[in-house]
Order: C-alpha cells, then sequence, then structure tokens
C-alpha cells in the first residue's frame, strides 16, 4: 500500500526477468474448467463463474482450500440463486485432504470441489 | 472470560427468567445424529464425532453455516484421517442456502450437511 505506482520498475525487477504468473503459483494439476477460489471478493468469482457459463460450457467445478471453502460456498450459492434460478445444478461435492510444505514440515490442508452443470 | 462466575447470578437474570437454551438458538429442525459446528475448537467437535461412533451409530450427519464450512470440513477431515484411517465414509455432501432474521431484514448465509457412514 505503501508503494508508489511510479517507482515500481525501480525495486521490481523488469516484466521479462520475472517468472512468469504460472511459475510463480502453479496451477499444474488445475484444469481449464476450474475456478479456484481464494480472497478476492465475492463478485470477483460469480464474474467468473457466469463468464464460463455464458461463454458456452455446461461444466465447472469450484475449488479451494483451507478459510476460502466457506468462501466456494458463498460463491456457488449466490451464482446459483441470484444469476441462475435454479438453473445451475450441484452435480457433486467432494472434501479432501492435501499435504503442503516439504519433507519434514508438511501439514494438512482441508480442499473442497463443487462440480456444477448448467441445466438449460 | 472476565465474567467471574460467583458473580454470575448478580449479572444475569436467574435461569427460571432467561428463555431456554431451545429458544435462544433453535434446533428444531436438527435431529439426534447430528452434530452442528460452530466456534469451538476443532478438537471439540472431533471428539463429539468419535463418541457419536464409539457408542455405536452407524451414521452422523455434520452441519454448519457461514465461516464454519470450513470448520466442519477440517473436523470431518482431521476425524477421517487421524481416528478412523479410511473406515470413515463421506457418503455425501449437500450445500445449500438458509435465510436468517426477521421479515424486512433477512439475509442469506450458506450451509453445509456432510453425512458421514462408519464402514466396519
Amino acid at each position: 500500500m505503501s508503494e508508489k505506482p511510479e517507482h515500481r520498475t525501480e525495486h521490481r525487477p523488469p516484466r521479462e526477468e520475472r517468472p512468469p504468473r504460472d511459475e510463480q503459483r502453479p496451477r499444474g494439476q488445475i484444469p481449464p474448467d476450474t475456478v479456484f477460489i481464494g480472497k478476492k471478493p465475492l463478485m470477483a468469482y460469480a464474474t467468473a463463474v457466469m463468464m464460463h457459463f455464458n461463454s458456452g460450457s455446461k461444466k465447472l467445478t469450484v475449488k479451494a482450500r483451507g478459510k476460502s471453502i466457506s468462501h466456494a460456498v458463498d460463491v456457488v450459492e449466490v451464482v446459483r440463486r441470484r444469476f441462475f434460478q435454479g438453473k445451475l445444478n450441484v452435480k457433486e461435492v467432494r472434501i479432501a485432504s492435501e499435504t503442503l510444505g516439504e519433507e519434514g514440515d508438511t501439514r494438512n490442508v482441508s480442499t473442497i470441489e463443487i462440480m456444477l452443470e448448467r441445466l438449460d
């Protein structure tokens, strides 16, 4: 917040020297029909889900980990009630655990996968 | 936490004048084979789930609302992995919305129901 935008290029390496976004946050195991829910506001994700279905797709999986699990359920419920009025079906909900961290310093985090299906 | 137990009766109305707990937090629709997850530490709920199955029951539904949804998934995953080593099955997970509040001042809250089944 205290960083002034006009000085940004002096403090951060230029775009070419930074690793591409894909390498900063590995998305290797996330298939294309997936929205991963994090800490952004609900409407950011709700819009992403809407756009996905408006582009013609019939299926989408919403995934989240840890404290974002509640947020993911909120996103799905808001999209379902407010934007789709019953035409979006929750096909399946799966819960599981993932192991994070390096060897010797691992911890488990809960995960959720919500499979959505457009009905019309 | 700062409330001293010996003064409690001076600051709170005696038990007879307070509404019974059922009216403070309606549990009318919660059947007996249910654990409702709130803000207590994870192990409090994990113990409750363990005790339920150790008393001979084969089924249990874990329910939560709002931000406690993530906590509910954590409880289920910890019990499943640490205490049951695969002998506890997540039969079904349902997500939905509930409307809270009085007429004219309502809001929706997301809910989760996790149906568990003991396998042995």
